[in-house]
């Protein structure tokens, strides 16, 4: 299929007019395309497929960028793209990957913001309302907004405030039936209703917030669209445009054959590229998996065991086959993650042990109950946090930030495993009765899972193509029987005790024992910590450097540090995290108030990542900007270590 | 009026056994309590005198503690508390702050959570009742939720998610049309409809999110509440129960007059005791105060200047009636932090200048959307952060967490001024076309108002009583003529720069120059900081040190610090807030990897408060527990002197 039309399209006026027939091709171009660059780049196919129509119609009803179009989450917003002087980043392979998955200001005048958490287009549409009627001024203002978008918290709050403001204001809600995986929440139901009645059945959910609205079956369909859209353009009042389409329309047989469309809802949320299929699973889901392997031979002994996933379960190895056996012990909240958090800490004050898995980024929402409902209650809630850690996501997603947001809530135990099976263990105790504080544990990252590979772990996992592994793999089969059992001994004996004190987890490890220096490796940095230690024994000058691994990001052990200053001069802490407001600043004040006490000095190196936002920089670039090499670590030590000779 | 049935009851169970004319008697007894209560000690009063009656209901029908009973936000559970055992502490002047402004189940098996921040109660009543249907078990769970907290984000997840979850959950919706200040919303006009037609009225927001619902217009009619609640008690299903009550039901026209209804909301949500009438406005009144006053001269002049407020007006010097002069320039968006500064940031990206008021403790809900749609968008809003700092506040309510938590989000300039007209200076650039970035302002606090009051500044609003100063009181009258023009030429001449890059208020400033010992005193700690170095320049052994204010905490002047290294051999930071993750960290780091490249070791002193939660601990003591004393400040320099002194 040719895409002329659409490569003839350089500004999104020109949509404007195309005849009617010109607007069918364009969109059936537009699919192919997308269709194309979903199998061989791979992105959020699913619900851009969807929405193809609705943005053809926006662009030839209103005129960007001096009217604005705000897309939520802006995953779906690869359409707008196209038709804003970017389509050759979806159909020219060379040129794949040179736009971001999310609108971008920096890319182009049609782009208002960078956008990649859910819910806030809305709010942030209502703002340029309010500063567009300060102004006197009369473009229009438009916020796309997903069904499962419309649960989380932020939305409901710009509903509610875009309903009193009053104005133009227009929200288009996508509505294909689908969240990430499924929907949740009692709302569906009534967005069923009213898609059954086109649009007529009270209870209006939206008329309920002060809105008004106006129901359109057909948004896959362009002329529909483009009638619906000019039928409301110059509303003086808010209104949602409540249409349905959708999600991966234009997917055929033979494309599911290649996996693109492998279950629902998923597998269309993120597409994964044909290369990658068969990829052996990432450590993310391949920790999450072996998380919920553990835990799922401990249902039907312990009723108050409960996953609970806002929304994004398939990315952190919560598979559906998974979810269906859990059955009450597994909950997907939606797109919720304050709820999440806070539900969480009611089951865990009724006796539970609630486990919630998101990502780094997600659990950010959560800052403010994470402290109030969850800390200062002290409830005992595990916190499973994937994707923590520098990586070269987009600046969206970015898990950097996690040890200063996290690690310095009180009361909040935050651990960082070295391992796989030191994962394990630890969710194994802070979801038994031993524990009865709140624990956060960060899921190892690909440094881990290479070292874990490199010892034959995780190979039942790793040989296997992405989601079609049967869920069914067992603990046993991931990490060894005699592993896999000392786990569930370990778990059985911590319910036993329910330990009125515990000291799990409160301390450092020595991993191999020296003097002179000492590298404080956390979580990920472990397997860069030995490097550094390997090859600090080497050479002419050779030193015999102690490795401690620190276990947990939320506190110091200073006991340690204190006897790590008898035989050390120099202590290095890496992270692979944020600096400020991190670990290693916790340890450079910890050697202060040694120094105060004592007069001995130590010299601490922090190695670790800038404050600053990234956006799809290679880890290797990052590693290599922020010193988190062996060389430039190396280079540090023996640098300080001849300052300091050559002083004395 | 006597209280003798009041003071009978030890046992919520006892509530039960009452009589029809006993149960009257005893609303009539609790009424009259807190209107005692509230004239001689302070609290919240007017949402506590709307429940009566219906948390008598409560307890005559349900029987806590099996069955739950969770007040959202929880400073309406006066009432509960005085029938769970905790009578005296309303009734005898002696005892009157023995219990907390909250539940708290330190003080008794009633109370399941320590809750203070709004939204969050169906949440964790959702969870209680999860794990009692998981454990198979049958009580109730009740959650008691006001009207205004309806409007913020994570009651709405709450919500949708109890009604896809199902079993008995009671939901008791204390309608009193009021929010802290007036409800904000789309919603509230659909509420209004319920109220008129006896609950029938479609649209029903709660049908729409899928729960059932029941009305009583009766919420102060102790009979029909008894009836209407033991009707839907053994509710198969989530149910809202929707309440019309009045808030401060009871006060009476003398009351008024004693200034206890002043206001038809702010006053009655937290009343301050009669002893407080003529006591002079607080740090956080008049600084905001003076900021309105401020931004008002320029209203005209500049449509995109927009003062926002989550709810909280009132308390932060945002008085009704500079709203009502403020017209379209200011914006109450309810209880719904995130949304606020989402909100901020869409009117700064169409070139407004929004300013954000609200306290530090509510800006803990916004970190996501903080970093996100603001400081990643790079929009330039101002956030006014109250309250911010060490306080003898409740643990719900704590300032100290800012700086960690704030401070090191990548592109937020955070700034602490350490004086008013520091402040005010600050919000007159970070306002003005002039700024293009995001910037956080730590209003002052009690330290400062008491530096400048001894300078004669701030005097229009010292002599005055509370919220019956005229609003019109203008920035003349607070700083003087000439500082107050000073500010709005400045102001004129930032706008009409519109600087493309700039550096105020990126570095910090040396108030006086020494040697020896440094002493960086940030924001509130200035007067602190003020009285060491005066001190350390007495006595037989004088150290003339110098005194730096540090101006940001968002990060380090590392210039300045390596200039310092050169003639300094201490360095002592002050903050008032938490020291790991906060601003002495960065200090010791930065001081860490200036030893690295230069060998000079810097002793650094952080000094600031502890990993903890505190609850109405004096400032004084907290200030002596984590030695932010001038005592103990000159000790620790002494003995690290005296210790490096010895070594060398």
């Amino acid at each position: 299929m040719t895409v002329d039309l659409l490569e003839t399209l350089h500004l999104p006026e020109q949509v404007g007019s195309l005849d009617e027939g010109q607007l069918e091709q364009l969109c059936s171009e537009i699919r192919h395309t997308l269709v194309h660059f979903g199998k061989h780049h791979g992105g959020h196919i699913g619900s851009n497929l969807g929405l193809v129509e609705a943005t053809v119609a926006l662009h030839a009803v209103f005129h960007s960028p001096e009217d604005r179009i705000i897309f939520d989450v802006s995953h779906q917003s690869y359409v707008h793209k196209m038709l804003t002087g970017r389509a050759q980043a979806y159909i020219d392979p060379e040129q794949f990957g040179s736009v971001t998955g999310f609108t971008n200001p920096l890319e182009s005048e049609h782009d208002s913001f960078v956008l990649g958490h859910t819910g806030t287009a809305v709010s942030l549409a209502t703002g340029l309302a309010k500063m567009r009627d300060m102004n006197g001024q009369h473009h229009h203002v438009v916020a796309v907004l997903g069904d499962g978008a419309l649960s989380s918290a932020v939305a409901f709050e710009g509903l509610n405030n875009a309903a009193a403001q009053g104005g133009n204001i227009i929200i288009v809600l996508n509505d294909n039936e689908m969240s990430i995986a499924e929907d949740q929440g009692g709302m569906y139901a009534g967005l069923a209703k009213l898609r059954a009645s086109n649009g007529t059945a009270q209870p209006n959910l939206f008329n309920a917030l002060g809105l008004d609205y106006r129901y359109v079956e057909q948004g896959n369909n362009v002329h529909a669209m483009i009638e619906a859209l000019n039928a409301i353009k110059d509303t003086d009042h808010p209104i949602v445009l409540h249409i349905h389409t959708c999600k991966g329309l234009g997917l055929d047989a033979e494309d599911k054959q290649h996996g693109i469309e492998r279950g629902q809802c998923e597998a269309n949320h993120w597409q994964n590229p044909l290369r990658d299929e068969h990829s052996p699973l990432g450590s993310r889901k391949t920790y999450g998996r072996a998380a919920m392997a553990m835990l799922e031979q401990r249902f039907d002994d312990e009723p108050g065991l409960i996953v609970i996933s806002p929304a994004t379960p398939g990315s952190n190895g919560i598979t559906r086959e998974f979810r269906k056996r859990a059955g009450a012990h597994y909950v997907d909240t939606g797109i919720t993650e304050e709820h999440a958090v806070t539900f969480a800490s009611g089951i865990a004050k009724a006796g539970g042990r609630p486990v919630v898995a998101t990502s780094a980024t997600f659990f950010q929402r959560t800052v403010d109950q994470l402290q109030q409902e969850v800390a200062l209650n002290d409830t005992p809630v595990t916190l499973l946090e994937f994707s923590a850690g520098l990586s070269a996501t987009d600046n969206t997603h970015s898990g950097a930030f996690d040890i200063a947001m996290f690690g310095n809530i009180p009361g909040l135990l935050c651990l960082a495993p070295t391992s796989g099976e030191d994962f394990l263990n630890m969710v194994a105790w802070s979801t038994s009765a031993a524990n009865e504080h709140p624990v956060m544990i960060r899921v190892p990252g690909p440094q881990i899972i290479d070292a874990d590979r490199a010892q034959g772990l995780f190979k039942a996992l790793t040989d296997q193509i992405d989601d079609s592994l049967p869920a069914s793999v067992t603990l046993d089969a991931m990490i060894g029987h005699e592993a896999a059992a000392a786990i569930m001994k370990t778990t059985a004996a911590l319910n036993e005790t329910a330990a009125t004190q515990d000291l799990h987890y409160r301390h450092s490890r020595v991993v191999q024992a020296g003097q002179d220096v000492a590298i404080l490796a956390l979580g990920n940095t472990m397997p860069l910590g030995r490097e550094v230690v390997e090859q600090l024994a080497q050479g002419p000058h050779p030193v015999h450097a102690t490795l401690v691994d620190p276990v947990l990001f939320s506190a110091v052990d200073e006991e340690l540090l204190a006897k790590l200053a008898e035989q050390h001069r120099i202590v290095v802490t890496l992270e692979d995290g944020q600096l400020e407001g991190g670990w290693g600043a916790k340890v450079a004040q910890s050697a202060e108030r040694l120094a105060e006490r004592t007069g001995h000095q130590l010299q601490v190196i922090c190695v670790g990542g800038d404050t600053e936002f990234t956006d799809r920089v290679p880890l290797n670039e990052l590693n290599n900007r922020y010193g988190l090499t062996t060389e430039s670590i190396i280079h540090r030590i023996r640098s300080v270590a001849a300052l300091t000779t050559a002083e004395r």
